[in-house]
């Protein structure tokens, strides 16, 4: 008979859940994850990875139509639709297949089906009931049990997706024609990245956001810069933008805008709506314990742990910032606090946030208003790219670096970056804030030229007054 | 009259001669710049920069090559060799005329001619001449002389540039063909980088290396997956290869490659000669100084002075390594202790190095077998790239990143890469090494999903027997 008693019940296999079963294995915990639908998550199947493919696919079509002014000549390009969209869901599930594979060969028992709290054992263990889309429940005990059940798409009324006219994420990481007219409401990550991918690959794309700019969570200058970059890419940007009731007809879709007590109608074929997140908090037998849900997400300490003792919640299930390096990071930090290791909580502003639109966004820390907002005098610097040597060599000269230090203590608040590459780039700031490193370390470290890299250094120098090439 | 002397005169307009003089005018100290042929030097002009132009062409080349995993299909793929190699002198161009702009807004004037030290002035101030092309000289004082002449291809007899069968950089930076078979002599940065470049245009390359493995200067891993990878292209490479006398007949070349005793004759149309550099020290009016002079190279102090009170040397003129980074940063600290502020000096073993041939390879510190013949007992751990979502998306798994700790203390002696982006990933480890992180920071380090960056991450994981995704 398998086993059905663990030190740690993770339920949920995406970023956080496999992750945690992961390093709980390699800590010699005896471990098992319950997941109903797939290993991997959202991230894996429909986010992050599966997006990243796409948006390689708009690059090179943005490429192939750019050929001239590198010399290069071709005719008759073209793309199978069908094949762009199939290489994406490819590497989602060979990535997925990865992590069933990690699992096994870490021997961590993957149960399939829809897990919940149970109660608990006369020895005080937590009963976690397991039931199958077929029906049959099995029931598992675990001293530990880790909720990491990850969020799902927010639907406004009247923006329900239908399958047809008006897509999630869900719908538009898999089209099976390309919209020719395409309307994205919402400037976050999720929205821009979909804008980017559909206008590279030649849809006719307005993108509707409520907040006065788009990537509303970034800094301002490099919300502005995007803005441009968006626009110079012919997408329409409507930003203040209030949406009305949408009217369905045929196979098209009006949607009423208002900007500025302006009103339109846009008629498109396809609306995405990417218009925030909720936590799947349902059905996980909360109801009789002492776990806390507020806003759709469960209320966390800064341990992960839940107001039920044993019971802990990972990842999008905790609450924002809905990443999965959030999510693998707190399910590293949890575990190694159950097995009592000593262990630092995650600070949010120590956390990356990327965009994969084009040009590319990433940042960390406090953008500069939020610094000011939070009382520091700041020293802030920018190099724009236009001025780096790589980026020019590139052909790829959109896009900021800016950076924002504490005056007095040299501190790198935050630091916030659009242009190519910038999303392997801002893992360098990352180690710099981990680091508690100051503007006099990041000044006198060799950044190597020739690289867009280099104005991370610049933007550094800038805030001191000392840029060299700008 | 125009000022003709000077607190600080830099001789040499590269990128260790201007930026010192950038650094000087913010700094308040009153500088010139005297430069023989062009300025940014053989970085901007002949160097870093037209070399990244064109591997961007390389690269868009083998793209449309292979475009049919992503879906996409063309027809009649074409090239115009003249205007891939236009766009890499316009590139050059426009760096460095904007290197003459930052000297004209820093208000450093630039004398056009050929710099000496010229002996002393009555109140002892240095003496420098300026020989214009025309042949009038003139003369300038300065309390304070940096050369900065940079470097120059190595020429070994028998394999002098000819301006036809045979090239330097220099003329494989401006072909008027691309040549149908080619032999590269040396796998260094300089050699590989051309090789990647006319491999991926479409020429046939042979790769000749004496020591017994490409870009000898890497950690070993670095150089077999370079190897591997490069064959893989369709490069010819052979190791441990000694070069007999070239001859040539009529439009060809044939060259007696020697390996292991066995004698084979290659013949190509044309043969790029990449076997080292040597300074420029020549007619600097060293004879008459207390300068010293080393295998081409000039002797310094940690902090770039010479035996000559009073005159310094910086970048390539003063040795390995031959980055425009160190010459850069060298420039810097030259110029802030000459005004008297607190400098750390180089450390080498800090000083990141790029190399853009296909794929990428980046690194800094110790190797592996450096740091063990060091004495230091390590930890190392290694991550490939096959095993990264986002390379899986991107179609560039190719690739691998090593890290090397000092297994007492948790310092970061080293790290390795090679794959996509890696040049631009660099820095996070250099900062890493600049701050003093040890292993337990960069662990806790959040770096984002999905990015390549991540495998930096899990190399450090793997030091500790604790990485997730392998």
């Amino acid at each position: 008979m398998s086993q059905t008693d663990f030190d740690i019940l993770v339920i949920g296999g995406g970023p956080g859940g496999y992750v945690a079963a992961l390093r709980a294995a390699q800590l010699g915990l005896s471990v098992a994850v319950v997941e109903a639908q797939h290993l991997g998550g959202i991230c894996l199947n429909w986010g992050c990875i599966p997006t990243k493919a796409l948006l390689r696919a708009s690059e090179i079509n943005h490429l192939l139509h750019d050929l001239e002014p590198y010399g290069f000549k071709a005719e008759n390009v073209s793309f199978d639709f069908a094949k762009v969209v199939a290489r994406s869901r490819a590497v989602s599930k060979q990535l997925a297949s990865g992590v069933a594979h990690l699992l096994k060969k870490a021997k961590v028992p993957v149960f399939n089906g829809y897990g919940k709290l149970a109660g608990l054992t006369a020895d005080k263990k937590r009963k976690v009931s397991v039931t199958a889309k077929e029906g049959a429940t099995t029931t598992l005990t675990a001293q530990h049990v880790i909720l990491a059940t990850g969020a799902r798409a927010r639907t406004l009324p009247g923006l329900e997706p239908d399958g047809n006219l008006i897509w999630s994420y869900r719908e538009a990481l898999v089209p099976e024609t390309l919209p020719k007219r395409l309307l994205v409401i919402g400037s976050g990550a999720i929205g821009t990245e979909f804008a980017s991918f559909y206008r590279n690959m030649g849809s006719e794309v307005t993108l509707v956001e409520v907040a006065p700019r788009v990537l509303p969570v970034e800094d301002e200058d490099i919300s502005a810069l995007a803005k441009k970059s968006f626009e110079k890419q012919g997408i329409k940007v409507l930003t203040s933008a209030k949406i009305g009731s949408l009217q369905k007809a045929g196979q098209t879709v009006t949607v009423p805008v208002e900007v500025a007590g302006k009103q339109q109608n846009i008629t498109v074929d396809t609306v995405i709506s990417a218009v925030g997140i909720v936590g799947n908090t349902e059905n996980l037998g909360l109801e009789n314990t002492k776990v806390v849900v507020e806003r759709t997400h469960i209320v966390t300490d800064a341990l992960c742990r839940t107001g039920e003792p044993g019971v802990y919640a990972i990842g999008d299930l905790a609450g924002a910032p809905w990443l999965a390096h959030k999510a693998s990071h707190e399910a590293v930090m949890c575990v190694e606090a159950i097995a009592g290791k000593k262990v630092h909580p995650l600070d949010p502003t120590k956390i990356p946030g990327c965009t994969y639109c084009r040009p590319q966004v990433a940042s960390v820390g406090l953008t500069e208003s939020k610094a000011r907002d939070a009382g520091y005098k700041v020293r802030v610097g920018k190099f724009p790219l236009v001025a780096n040597g790589k980026a020019l060599a590139m052909g790829e000269t959109d896009g900021l670096i800016k950076t924002v230090f504490d005056e007095v203590t040299g501190e790198l608040l935050g630091a916030h970056m659009i242009g190519a590459e910038v999303t392997e780039m801002i893992q360098g700031y990352v180690i710099a804030r981990n680091g508690e490193l100051t503007e006099a370390e990041l000044a006198e470290t060799v950044f190597p030229h020739p690289t867009i890299s280099e104005s991370m250094h610049e933007a550094v120098l800038a805030a001191y007054d000392g840029a060299l090439h700008f």
